[in-house]
């Protein structure tokens, strides 16, 4: 994209009009560590050296408004609509999924932190109910900031069946799931902290998320896709960047190492048993803002 | 300002007009910590309850362009625009002031830190050169950020003579060149140290600062005014917390509290030999974009 801008802004130099002028809102939870972000901008030089450009840090929670009424040309978001959530605007201190307890209290997830073959319908139902409201809140949010005919690019991991329950989607909880398991059976992890316990993190079937854009009403679905990744040697690297902000909150940092070792103990014993069926879907959505 | 805001907003949503959205840009450099700007940015919400509003931090120098043409209807600067700078506009890992040495490569202000009664002329007109092309280069970076006929509100630290050696300016930096040398006789910094060492900070008198202004030509100064603050007990603390960032980048901070300890002997000492003489001078500057 930057080579086409570049050229762009050439051929405006020749003609003699107004050079555009590329403005970078960057989103993130307070939270999080917006000083790195703001270093690594220099990427950002590299790329648009002859192009005046901008960029500001917008911090809070895309659940909800962040940018100013008719702002935005191009809005993108990668991996992100993945992750559940109900808090506060700025100070977002916790990701959520709905409390996965019975009528009496008691979780009903137990031994495992995502939906499994073995998770009660009432976890599914949750899961996917929470997906949509949030999934609501993101386009609902982004919409009034939108330029009629703006576009929406949006990357999510996916899955291809419209069964929540199988590996495509559910490999890494479980394997996670197992490792906290280990972890509990040695007294490193309390077993009520892996019951109550489930990830803030849904993966749609790429209807489910198309169902939530029409609901919504306000964007045009002008392309969709789906991929899949294979992941390879890197994944439990990957799977740790990933996965420990949420896992730490809830167990502690300090028996990290452990439970990430017994992670890479997992996959290497069910690699070595099955070829490279656990491939991920990635689903990229591509929407354009209705004219009001 | 809040107040007014607040009754704008609610008379719009009783004729039914579009409700104003406010936009705030808080600039600061990269290397400053914008996690907890970010984190204090609840004062916001609790001043605009009923007001929406976005706040977006802006990293870089505003020594050059930071916001898009045309985006700006109030800019407001709080004792910034005396810091004196020359670096990358991402990075800016070195505030400056100009080479302060003589032909022979020798340091000009030998055991002072900014202008004295002692100094040569040379470091008068090193300081005030470079304040003149840093503030221009300030009002050339927000010229074309701001609407037409918007408004700037900068305060600064000013003096009221022509003559910067007085003590109105002065005092701040003679305390703490007093405090380094006796540092350095103590062999905790070294004097080479001291000798090279200006601090990166010019006090303008009230003309000087209007005269690049009217240089600049694309303001038009609407309202200035300059008040005495007195600096009571807490100054020791408040002088440290302005001053040690540029001082510790150069003397390493092990020796801050030496420094600092040293400093509030010296104005304890002055204090009960003099009055309060030793107040500083504010200057509210109000600016207007002219039309173009």
């Amino acid at each position: 994209m930057s080579t086409e801008i570049e050229s762009t802004v050439k051929s405006c130099s020749k003609l003699g009009c107004e050079i555009p002028e590329i403005q970078f809102y960057l989103n993130d939870l307070v939270r999080n560590d917006v000083n790195i972000l703001f270093k690594g901008l220099t990427v950002i030089e590299e790329k648009f050296k002859n192009v005046p450009w901008f960029a500001m840090g917008a911090p809070g929670s895309f659940h909800g408004r962040l940018y100013p009424r008719n702002s935005m040309h191009l809005v993108h978001s990668s991996y992100g609509v993945n992750w559940l959530s109900k808090s506060h605007r700025l100070l977002q201190t916790n990701l959520k999924v709905p409390k996965l307890t019975n009528e009496g209290g008691l979780p009903l997830n137990k031994g495992k932190i995502y939906i499994s073959k073995t998770s009660p319908p009432g976890v599914r139902e949750a899961y996917l109910s929470q997906f949509q409201e949030d999934f609501l809140l993101f386009l609902k949010g982004r919409s009034p900031e939108m330029v009629s005919d703006g576009r929406m690019v949006l990357i999510f991991h996916g899955r291809k069946s419209a069964d929540p329950t199988l590996k495509e989607s559910c490999y890494t909880w479980e394997i996670l799931a197992e490792a906290i398991s280990y972890l509990v059976s040695q007294g490193v992890i309390n077993e009520e902290k892996l019951d109550s316990f489930n990830v803030p993190y849904y993966i749609p079937s790429q209807e489910e998320a198309q169902d939530i854009v029409d609901k919504k009403g306000s964007f045009t679905i002008v392309a969709e896709r789906g991929s899949t990744w294979s992941r390879p040697e890197a994944r439990a690297r990957n799977l740790r960047a990933f996965t420990e902000p949420m896992i730490s909150h809830q167990s502690g940092e300090e028996v990290m190492d452990k439970l990430y070792g017994k992670v890479i103990d997992i996959l290497v014993l069910k690699d070595s048993k099955q070829g490279n069926e656990t491939s991920g879907v990635g689903i990229v959505l591509e929407l354009k803002k209705k004219k009001i």
